[in-house]
């Protein structure tokens, strides 16, 4: 583990409440405080109180900005004057070209050819120089690591890094202050940079709190990890929710192993079914990924769990591709 | 006239501030205090600051409910015990069908046989009874004066009624609220009630913000009766923004005529992309009659206006048919 993040009762994990709340403190005024909204027809259908925090409004369009803010303000004027270098499927590319600009450096973001136009659009748009390869993860780390040595750059990838972490986790703060009551937190998971940060500030603020992942059927590393008690890779991930195909990271899955309660997983079907039903009642245009934790709070299973009056659910993010809509 | 809205200087027209702080008052607790977004790309696009009053966020997805409540909460229990009638394309029915339940009395509701499938529905889901006609305003007032004299109850137009446009004014008095140093208040005008009841509301707590009109170039007669300083009827509307189809009324066009300083239209092109523009950055469902108002404001007069640094916009709803998007 880097040094500085281990203090406190969690010795073992790559980020704690410290480290959240410093970058709480590291990213205000960049980073926006995104609503918590609420919505009769959704608490009717989950059965109980639900709080969504709204990442999809967050500036970027996903809660990815927070941890790339985190980490890029936190370079060294030496480290950052080289700029940064990550490979991403999307809403982190887009996250660190901002941050990046906002400190005035440059970012080098690896793409996989496969991802939506709209995405590689908008990373070009906040000044990114998108290098695109083929999609798959030693491709990308490949890649990855030839910008590096070719620029002297700093890596800063999606979610394997303890200030990623701890900028995610800033999310979580926000909504116990807001929601102080909450019993629970739910938010979904694929590298698990989202959950095992929320789940360390919310758990660190409100230790009786509890936590769970959501996660798609067609990309269960999370859950299948958590039922065998060992990390599990993901292979062949089949899923819409394209934020949410990559496996779980060293530094996430222990926070993940310990601290989160459960992930449940849920279907193609539920997850379309979530989404729309969040774009109609709530009128909110969120993506795939940020509806599979809307369809795990409207699922049995997680409907039937006793002593949960309360919950929220991160909206991760709301980057999706309209061009085949109204215009 | 009727008695009561008639105190201090406004004595000409339907509304005064006065009732519009009655109606916040008397809705308090039934109607959402919507939340107000700002958006970095729309004040770029804008070339000033602007905060967006989020009705579509309002129960039943339109600021027809701060109306349709106002005016029923407002009926003695022997008027109320009758039940209440309307004529609506859409967002008044669904209002007034769910303000009605709230109060545990009937709602009657004409609406034209071609208003989109999703709000009739929702209509009933509310609990309201639908009486279907043709899409003219002639055979939906018979219809409407048909039930009143079979059931004996209570009309509520959708505009035409100093309770519902004083409901309608407590958004811009939330607005002002929120964000007290506004220079200008934008809102669509169809009949008139949201923009007549935001413009005593905003002028009444805040008498230098000018207030301006937002219009279909295809449903343009408030503009076309500015111009001539005389009210004319709208006929053969054509618009997209289905919501701002009709004519003003008598109660609003006063307002309108004298207090409101200018009403811009913009063309089909203008509202379809400003509608995009919202869903893709802002990741808000709105739809097309709450777009005109965005497009006013990126519209090159509006840009052009001198003293405005800081406008208020109005999303007056968020009811559009998503059937053809990704389910």
């Amino acid at each position: 583990m880097p040094g500085g993040y281990t203090t406190g009762m969690d010795t073992a994990y790559s980020c704690d409440l410290t480290a959240v709340r410093a970058a709480a403190a590291r990213i205000a005024g960049a980073v926006r405080r995104t609503p918590v909204l609420t919505s009769h027809t959704l608490d009717r259908l989950a059965g109980r109180r639900v709080h969504f925090k709204c990442e999809h409004l967050q500036t970027t369009g996903a809660f990815k900005y927070r941890g790339a803010t985190n980490a890029v303000r936190k370079l060294s004027d030496a480290e950052a004057a080289r700029g940064v270098v990550t490979h991403s499927s999307g809403n982190h590319a887009q996250a660190l070209a901002l941050a990046a600009r906002e400190r005035g450096i440059p970012a080098y973001v690896v793409m996989p050819r496969t991802a939506p136009a709209v995405k590689k659009a908008a990373v070009e748009g906040y000044g990114g120089r998108v290098t695109e390869c083929e999609p798959v993860l030693a491709a990308r780390e490949a890649a990855a690591a030839k910008l590096v040595a070719e620029t002297g750059a700093v890596l800063i990838p999606p979610f394997e890094h303890p200030d990623v972490i701890a900028g995610q986790g800033t999310a979580a703060l926000e909504l116990l202050e807001d929601v102080p009551d909450l019993d629970a937190v739910v938010a979904p998971v694929g590298g698990g940079g989202l959950l095992a940060g929320c789940c360390v500030a919310a758990r660190g603020v409100s230790p009786t709190v509890r936590v769970f992942g959501a996660e798609p059927l067609g990309a269960d590393d999370a859950a299948r990890s958590k039922a065998a008690g060992t990390w599990l890779p993901q292979t062949g991930p089949d899923t819409i929710a394209d934020g949410l195909l990559t496996s779980l990271g060293q530094l996430t899955w222990p926070v993940i192993r310990d601290r989160v309660e459960a992930v449940f997983t849920v279907t193609e079907e539920q997850i379309r079914s979530a989404m729309r039903l969040v774009w109609e009642r709530m009128k909110q245009v969120i993506e795939p990924s940020a509806a599979v934790g809307v369809a795990v709070v409207l699922g049995a299973e997680f409907r039937a769990l006793a002593g949960v009056r309360s919950v929220g659910v991160v909206l991760s993010g709301g980057n999706v591709g309209l061009d085949k809509l109204y215009w």
